[in-house]
């Protein structure tokens, strides 16, 4: 009998996958594209259908204190179609299943499905299913989403190619500082309950965490200016990581301008408030579900004239490694100190 | 502010869902069956795609002292495959989400993964994604199946009519017997741990719990036999909970025969050991994930040649109610007293 012990943190959050997942066999001929990527993706009798999971449990992805039960219903429904629009796929249907916990009443999961229900109209999905059970141990939400795409018009992690540019939409880091101010606040609150926060001010960061869009406007931008991204993912565990997946999936490295990343005026300043880096927080801060995406070279000028749209970057050949340009001139290797759930 | 609070105990699992889902809007034409059936049926460019999702939780659906890991995974993937051939559609692709306590081994994780690629295996379908986090309250497992189903062919709950045959595969009760029976050694054993459980001669009971097989066969027989049943429904809660799925969504009542209920030897045994009625156990038990469905009368003939199908009673007017026959010849009103995750 085998007594090793190999403690999962040991392997990272994706190298635990990666271990899992590299004795999967692939049987249908119709499963095109399997683990690894954004979304799956199935071929259904000549057209393609792309299919995404996530789990978010309480105490680890959010905090029912500060935590509108309407603002997670649409988060858990706006999280997994960005995993959708991340594939240039439209996103048709989901399907929710809950664990639910003895203290909820049945006021507060209406509360919850206003939340579910508003994403499904604002995105135009079904909602189609699920299970609901009770739990015991805290409120447990698994969504899964099912989209469509044209015959091989998805866009994977992998087709990265050198020179291609590397752009990002909206801009980073404000989620990860609204969640630090929320943290504080509950801090404040628990030691003073008297207390009240006061959180006008920082609707913004607050907002990108709380009630996180998907970016459906982009991939719908992106499709009528006929521009076809090389590779493509959405930001949710921070720049840095999204980035090196990206490279690595393509086998190529990558220069990054500090300078270019685009950082909103609200999250500059909470980050000198809190004296930490912007760019640190765009970086590795995550939770901010834009899209990141490589472009052809040919196809800048278009690019360039979308505001909401920012050229950070361009590809290079692996040798080079990846690597972040500090507005100094410095050159920096770019890590994944990204969220990983195995550690701290 | 309205501050009514209602416990959703006091609405029950189904009344909750129904609560929960009233206010569902179906926006995309492709989805043709919603909420409420095993699975869920969307169009897909012509042809129908079937959706079903599971949730299981430590401490609620499963207990890691007396589940072996890789009979975990099996399961898991077993009873989500069940609802798929329950709507007499072919299973092709899955999704697993996991959330993994801190005390597991990356070893303990590899054994869940062997059953779940076991499962797999066996009725061909392909693990194509999911989500893996870690859980600081204990192992979450959700999965997603996705099937195919000829244009229309998928069968409902809804379409009972009266006269139909009332038809289940295989044998009933024997699951929740096999539970309560490893709930006593497992309550023996923390008294005394010196002694080691004896299960050698409950075998078919403790397999029939922790290693359910989906009737795949079946669904595939009645295939080949060209019989259509005219509706369809997995026995995951309890045979008398299942039929009472069928006669509300149809809009009939039933006569289900006492004597009729399939029954293995084994549980037989077992119940008289416990003291329980085996076919109490059959009827409230549930997990035994056989097929319950109804066919229309011309079709007797071919089925009853197949031993592994019981005809156990027949559909009715509505106003005739739902009851059982017993052996001596008196009616009973049928109750689901099926496990309710909200009660106990």
């Amino acid at each position: 009998m085998d007594t090793t012990r190999t403690e999962i943190a040991s392997l990272g959050e994706f190298g635990l996958i990666e271990h899992l997942t590299k004795n999967n066999e692939t049987r249908n001929a119709g499963t095109l594209l399997s683990v690894g990527d954004d979304a799956a993706v199935i071929d259904q009798f000549g057209r393609q259908s792309v299919i995404s999971t996530d789990l978010l449990l309480e105490g680890i992805h959010f905090d029912l204190m500060y935590t509108p039960l309407k603002h997670l219903g649409y988060k858990a429904v706006a999280v997994n179609l960005s995993d959708i629009y991340a594939m240039m796929a439209t996103p048709t249907h989901i399907t929710l299943s809950l664990g639910i916990s003895n203290k909820f009443s049945v006021e507060a999961l209406d509360e919850f499905y206003e939340g579910v229900y508003a994403a499904c109209e604002e995105f135009d999905v079904d909602l189609i299913g699920g299970d609901t059970t009770s739990s015991k141990i805290g409120f447990v939400i698994s969504v899964t989403a099912v989209g469509e795409v044209a015959p091989d018009k998805y866009v994977t992690r992998s087709g990265a190619k050198v020179n291609d540019l590397i752009c990002v939409s909206g801009d980073l880091g404000a989620a990860y500082l609204g969640l630090q101010l929320l943290e504080r606040e509950k801090k404040i609150f628990l030691e003073n309950p008297g207390i009240q926060p006061d959180l006008e001010n920082q609707k913004y960061a607050v907002g990108r965490m709380l009630k996180p869009a998907p970016r459906a406007d982009i991939k719908e931008w992106l499709e009528k200016a006929g521009i076809t991204p090389t590779s493509m993912i959405d930001v949710s565990d921070g720049l840095s990581s999204e980035l090196l997946h990206i490279c690595t999936a393509s086998d190529t490295g990558c220069i990054l301008y500090e300078e270019k990343i685009p950082i909103h005026d609200d999250a500059r300043k909470l980050a000198m408030e809190f004296q930490v880096g912007a760019v640190a927080c765009a970086l590795s801060g995550g939770e901010d579900y834009e899209l990141l995406f490589t472009i052809k070279q040919e196809d800048y000028e278009k690019t360039a004239r979308n505001n909401d749209i920012s050229i950070i970057g361009y590809i290079t050949e692996k040798t080079e490694g990846t690597n972040l340009l500090t507005k100094g001139g410095n050159k920096h290797k770019l890590t994944a100190q990204g969220w990983n759930a195995f550690h701290g």
